[in-house]
Order: structure tokens, then sequence, then C-alpha cells
């Protein structure tokens, strides 16, 4: 066999242990039986072991450094293609990142994920976050020394996100979160004046959920899910994970209450289902049929979620067959009132379930703390002080509890720290790639109108799910748009938005 | 470390491979998408070659060679107490029967048993024989080349029979189905004489599926099932299976005229589940932590069905709450005509839904046709038409078409041949223990007709599942019971049943 050849064995290998990774872990969110928590956590550990293994293992490395230095990244060979010397730069990029950690951590981590992830479920369900802060802490001390080992950033923090991100820096997004909250700002301050010019009471009436659950999947179909090579489940925290491009399960959540949660939350797992389930299959298991990055991925549910689910021309679709569903609830509602409904802009707890306005402050106030944690010890203990008094400041409002503030959200965890900013990344990534691709289909709007979403996704299937990490994020934003990623198109695109449905002058 | 710890370490981390094998099985029965099968067969594949390796490989041989002879099975240390030298001897039985297989047919194996075990789904869905063909031709092939590795009985055959029933051999299994055989078939003429006397029509009515998993639940908890370590769902052919202990999983199928197969079926698969959840946690990983045989699992599986799901003392604690879900169907019915119903005899197409009586016929025929297979190479192409001749012969009916007859069970799709005998056996096993069980705790009768089964369970749990595989079966039947595996208790307690039912002379 060559050295490449053996590369992508090896890789393929790998593939199947993320594979088996991805259904333990969509299995202990859905379907596990409690008490299996602790044998799962030894499981998706033991399993990680293994898979850190292959990809530091000697028949790899060896092969590998046949054909590029392992320490500087430069080439050895000459035979390659551009597009195989993309795949070999990116093989090396992980094989770097993986080899800087012990195999001993790399278990360790896992099984630690597993098991605060499961004290965070029942942490968040009881309201209890003392139970839960150990783990956390632990989570975090863990999550310094990973920093130390990857030791790629100018901080502990960017060598956490390079991870997620990669290339991006905190500095990068702090620019870039400074350029939106100086527009965001007053662009919010003006809604709040003339709040009462769109009324949202029309989605807390009562939804039966089985009902919203058929309306999802109708949903899910219309954008182009495969439901052959895909499934929806209910589960605590709506989430998506493949174990194969011909395996990609999203999950979602439901509330009787709650018409919009579940409605957005659907097709925000479905944009990243429809990646999973674009990525090139002659590619698996080597970085060219993988997502390029978090960012990118995200850019994807958002760009489904909002660009296509709060427009016009969706609902013009789709709000008569959800009237259909719910006759009585939707009777005195035209589509353009639910469409504004749907787009009301008003500060909120839940960081999933606010508007695309103040979605973004959620974001900043997560990436002020999770670099307080990991750069500055702040400690753990005093964290829901924190997170309450950062809510009053960004978005003016205090949770009644720990479940609905600092316990929302499952990323930190299991040790997701660095995450959270590619999601106001991904806002950005996504309206400009929605604009291209709204210059490159000429009618896109109407064929929303008809239920026909086959053009946009075969754009993107195209354009970016195929692509795998043959680019990096911000190259295929250059490449795809001719412009470099920034934040303006997001913010004009927000105030055009808004300022139509608020009527702002 | 020494050898003994390191020969636990590993066996550890090969119970993990085999949890996540159980996991990948489980979902690709019930809830895995139908496009991921290619995929999801390379997974199921390269899990079971790394299970392979780590127990053949270098550190647990090394340390197996320390205390005793690979070749000879004799010890070479005195340091042992009895139940861990029952231990290393199951050990090194593991180890020369995973030994002789070569790493490559392993891998293939599982491949192809993922493979035809969705080509089987298939055909039996769409009575196609002909599609299944190729796929189980090879199947067989690759398992008289395994039964060439195993080499350990006087036939191929029984060097099969030999991984699921250690000890057994197909000459014993055919002198007691010569045994049964000759009592049984005079009992079922006899039953067939006066045939008229149980009217079976009651469980043919239409019960609401849902109204039916919910008695079944019900069923499941008062037995003693826990469902915090384990759950129950659907799927086109019943199974039980355990990623740990701590996690145990049955299926059931639902059908809207069919009572009975769903009520015998899920306490079929609880008799199962509740050995699982019953092995010693602290042996979880080695051979004390595990099941016996085969049949010794089927044999609690028989005794929760039979023994306990079709006496007397059952129905009258389950017929009440049976009668409350199904109101209208059941008014005119009561406790004594019903337990006759399903309790009735009649030959019947499909074994898992056989009466006791005519069940152990069914059996027969497969271990015929299964040694005709394996010891003969009879064409697979030719099986249904010797099914049906079969059927003719030992139950006197004809399938209508293959999706009844020869495609009706799952084992042969993934290679179980060998398996079909423990069924009958673990009829034998489940009225010997029984009868013991009945003896040790007086009053159990009572008890049942209260919804108390503990005393049974815990005595179950004390005698059988926690044994682990610290007795062979003939022993532990030996041990337990005072006599040696017979047909004749089981004989006995058939036609003392059914003379009562059928008010024979």
């Amino acid at each position: 066999m060559s050295a490449r050849d053996v590369i992508l064995k090896e890789l393929l290998e790998a593939s199947h242990l993320q594979g088996v990774e991805a259904l333990l872990g969509w299995d202990q969110e859905t379907y596990m039986p409690e008490g299996a928590g602790a044998a799962r956590a030894e499981q998706v550990a033991y399993i990680t072991g293994l898979m850190h293994t292959k990809l530091v293992g000697e028949p790899l490395k060896g092969a590998l450094s046949e054909l590029i230095d392992l320490e500087t990244g430069e080439l050895l060979t000459m035979t390659l293609n551009d597009r195989e010397t993309r795949q070999l730069k990116e093989i090396w990029r992980d094989y770097r990142q993986q080899s800087s950690l012990p195999a001993d951590f790399v278990t360790d981590l896992a099984k630690h994920a597993s098991v605060s992830q499961q004290a965070w479920v029942r942490a968040r369900k009881d309201n209890d976050f003392a139970f839960y802060e150990p783990f956390l802490t632990k989570m975090v001390e863990m999550q310094q020394e990973k920093a130390k080992y990857l030791a790629i950033g100018a901080t502990a923090y960017d060598s956490l996100l390079d991870q997620f991100e990669p290339d991006m820096t905190s500095e990068k997004v702090s620019g870039l979160f400074a350029e939106i909250r100086a527009r965001l700002v007053p662009l919010i301050k003006s809604i709040r004046e003339v709040k009462h010019r769109v009324n949202g009471s029309i989605l807390t009436k009562e939804y039966d959920v089985d009902q919203q659950w058929n309306f999802g999947i109708d949903m899910l179909k219309a954008i182009g899910f495969d439901m052959n090579t895909g499934r929806q489940d209910r589960s605590a925290h709506p989430f998506t994970t493949s174990t194969h491009p011909t395996d990609v399960r999203t999950t979602t959540r439901l509330r009787e209450n709650d018409l919009k949660a579940a409605l957005l939350g659907t097709l925000h797992e479905g944009g990243h289902a429809l990646y999973e389930q674009g990525l090139l299959l002659e590619e698996y298991g080597n970085p060219l049929g993988q997502a390029i990055s978090l960012g990118i991925h995200e850019s994807q549910s958002r760009l489904w979620e909002n660009l296509v689910g709060l427009s016009p021309g969706f609902w013009r679709f789709a709000f008569p067959k959800l009237q259909a569903k719910f006759k009585d609830q939707l009777r005195n509602t035209d589509k353009e009132q639910f469409h504004a409904a749907i787009n009301r802009v008003r500060p909120s707890m839940i960081r999933v379930e606010a508007d695309e306005a103040t979605y973004n402050l959620h974001i900043m106030l997560r990436f002020e703390i999770e670099k307080m944690l990991i750069n500055e010890n702040f400690p753990v203990a005093e964290l829901p002080q924190l997170w309450n008094e950062k809510m009053k400041e960004y978005l003016g409002i205090e949770p009644a509890n720990d479940a609905e503030g600092v316990l929302q959200d499952v990323h930190w965890s299991f040790g997701a720290f660095g995450y959270f900013p590619t999601y106001t990344l991904s806002n950005l990534y996504s309206v400009q790639f929605f604009n291209q691709a709204r210059q490159d289909i000429p009618g896109l709007e109407d064929q929303f109108g008809r239920g026909d979403f086959s053009a946009l996704l075969t754009w993107l299937r195209e354009n970016i799910h195929q692509i795998g990490r043959g680019r990096k994020a911000e190259e295929l934003v250059l490449e795809l748009t001719g412009q470099p990623l920034s934040a303006q198109p997001f913010m004009d695109y927000l105030e055009k938005k808004y300022t139509k449905i608020y009527n702002l002058s």
C-alpha cells in the first residue's frame, strides 16, 4: 500500500469509531435507560481512547511522515494535486492536534464529559447548580489542561476556540462582536420603543405536541431532509448527530404552549442535517468528506432556521399548512400577522429560543464568561451570580432561577469551551451565503412560496457541502461571495428586516 | 499487574466492545434509517474485528499462558480458589474458540451477518426467498468454514452447536428429541380429537395495540423488570439484548388481532431480560458475570413465558387487569375460559407463536434441516420445498408462502446454526428448574395470584443468574434439582397440564 492509502485506511477506521461514538451519544440523549449512565461513560471513554490511538498510532504517523514534515507541515512530495494537498494538510492539522494530547488525558476527558453531561441533565431538571458545580469545575480545569497541550493560540481560550473554528482568534471575534454590538444595541432600542406593533401571543396558545411533531416532519421533508438516511427523535436539548452521511439524526423538543421553539428548532437541526447528508460519500473518512468548521456547520442551520424559516416566502407556503393543522388556534390570524409574530424581537432568557437580534447578545455574554473561566480562573461557584449580572447588562432581564440561567446550555458540561462564538460567526456566514445564493438563483423567494427549496439546497450542496474541508471557512466566504467575512451584511439584513416588520423610521 | 489482572482488564475492554456491538445491533433493528444499512455493516464488522483482536491479542494470550496450558487447558498455578479456577477455565475455553478463527474471517463474517440480516428483513417483508437465497448460501458456506476452524465436535454441526450450548452434542439432542416425540405425538393426537373443548377465538378479536403495549409494560414491571436499567421497544422480530447489565433492552411485536403473540412475547423477552439484569455487576466483563449458555438463557424466557405466563395463578392476577383494559372484548369471558384459550394446542405456522406442545415440533424440524445444510450440503435453493414438506410431516400443515414458512426466523440470516436446539433444551431446563422452585418456595402459585413474583425472581437470581458461568448447564441442573437433564419432567408437565385443560381421559 502507498503511504496515502495507509493514511486513508487508518482514517476510515477512525471514522467507524467516530460513527459508533456518535451512536452512543445519540442513544444517551434519547433512549438510554437512566441507570446505564456510568456504564455508558466507560464505553464512550473506551471508544474515544481507541480513536485517539488510531489517530496518533504508528501506521498513520509513519505514512504521514513520508509525505509531510510532522513538525512544520511542509510537503515532502511533489506528486499530489491541489485537492490531495488540501486533504493532506488537513490530515496533518488533525494529527498535530491529536498527538499533542496524552492518551490517558483523552480517555479521562471523554469519561468526565459523559458523566458531567449526565450531571448537567439532572441539575437542570432539578434547578440545582450546586450539584453540578464540582463536575463543571473539574471540566474547566481539564479544558485549561487541554489548552496547554494544544498550545496553538495566543491565549488558552484561543487554543480551544481553534479546535472548533480553525484559524479564528478571540481578538478577531471581539472585533466582529464590537461592530455588531454598535449597531445592534440601537436597533433593539428602536424596536423596544414600538414593541406594541408586533404581538406574539398567537405563538403561546395551546398546540398539540403530536401535531407540532407532524408539522415539523412535513417541513423537514419539504426542505429536502432524506428520511431514508435520517430520522428525528425527541430529547431534552435538540441536537444533530451523524453516525455516517447515510445515518443523520436530529432531535427536537416540543412544548404545548410554544409553537415557535419546536418549529424553528426543527428547521435549525434540519439545516445541520442537510449539511451532513450532503457530504461526499466517496470522501467518507477523510477531511474532504467532513464539515469545514462548527461556524460553517452552524451557518447551515441558521440559514434554514432564519433566512428561510423566518422569511415571508416560507410562510406563504407553510402558513396554510400550519393553519390546517391548528384550525381553532389560527382561525383569526393571517400569514402576515403570523410572520411578524414569529419574528418578534424581545429580550428573553433562553438562547435557543431568542430572536435573531437578541440572540447575539446571548453569545457575547457566553464569550465573555468563557474567557474569564478559561483565561482568568474565574471561580465556577460564582458563575450563577456572574451570569445573572451579565444578563442584566446585556439583555436587561434576570433569570428567575439557574435552570433558565446558567444551566440552560449543555455545551460546557461536555467541555465545549470556545464553541459559542461560532454561533454568531455562523449568523454572519449565513447572511453572506444567502445573499450570494439569492443573486445566483433568480426568483428564490418565489420558489419558497411554492414550497420548492431544491434550487437552494442544490446551491448549498455544490458550493458548500461537497467542498468538505477543501477550503478554510474565511477562504470559502471570500471565494464564494467575493467579500471577506464581515458583520456588515448581517447587520444590514437585520436593520432592513426589522425596519419593515416594525415599521421603523 | 498480575497475570490475572491483565486478563481481567483485557476482558473488560472486550466487554466494552461487546456492549457497543449490542447497541449497534439493537439500533439496526429498531430505529436505524433504512439507508444506513451498508455503513452499519462496516461499523459492526470493524468493532467485531477489534473485539476478536483483543480476545486473541498478545496481552491476553501472554497472561493466560502463565496460568494455564493454552493447548490442553491444564492449570499451571496452584493459587486459585474454586471460583477463580472455574473462571480461568471458561476464559481459556473462549480463548481457544476465538484463536481458532482467523481475524479476516471474523470481520468478513460479521459484515456478511449484518448485510444478510438486512436482506432477510426485506425478503420476509416481500415474501421473496429468491432475493435472500444467495445471502443465505454464502452464510451456510461461511458457517461450514467456521465449523472447520472450531473443530471441536464430532460433526461440523456439532462444532457450531457447542458455541451456543457448551458440551452439548447432536447425538444427545437427538436422543432427547426422540423421547419427547414419542410422548408428544400421541398427546397432540389426543388433544386434536377433542379440540372443540377449547375455543381460542377470544384471542383474535381486535385489541388496540397501544393498550396491548401498556398491558405488556405493566406485566414486565410486575415480574420485576427494572425500567431504570432497561427498556422495551418495537421491532419486526422480538429480541433481547444488553449493552451492560444496567442497560438491558427487549423488543416486542404488536398486532391488533393477536393478543397472545404480543403478551407472551413480552413475557418471553422479559425472562431473558431478568437474567441479564440479574448478572453480577462486580463480575462484569468476565465469565462469572455472563450467562451459562443459550439453553439456560432461553430457560429463563420460557419459564416466565410458559411456567408463569400460562399458569392459572398468573391469570388470577392478570386477567382482571386485562379485562379492565379491554372491557368490550372480554366482557363475556371468565379467567378460566381465558386461561384455556391462551393454552390452546393447535399446529400453526409460526414457531414463536406456537403452543407449548407443538413448539417442539418446530424445533425438531429446524434441527433436521440445519444438519442437512451444514453436514450434507443440502442446496439452499431447495430449502422452501424441504421446509414445506417437513411442516407437513411434523405438523400436518403447509405454509401458504415463504414469509410464513422458511423465512419466518431471523437466526440463520446472521449465522446462528446450532442455535435452535437450545430452544427445546430450554423447555426441559425450565420445567426442571420450576419444579424445584415450587418445592423450595411454599405457596408459589398463590403468590402469582396476588401478582407477587418476587420470591421466584429471588430464587432464580440466587440459584441461576448470579452463578454466571460458574457452572456448566447440565451441572447446574443436577446440582440444583438433584436430577440430570431429562425430557421426562417436561413431558410429565405437558401431559398433566393438557389432561386437565382438555379433560383428557
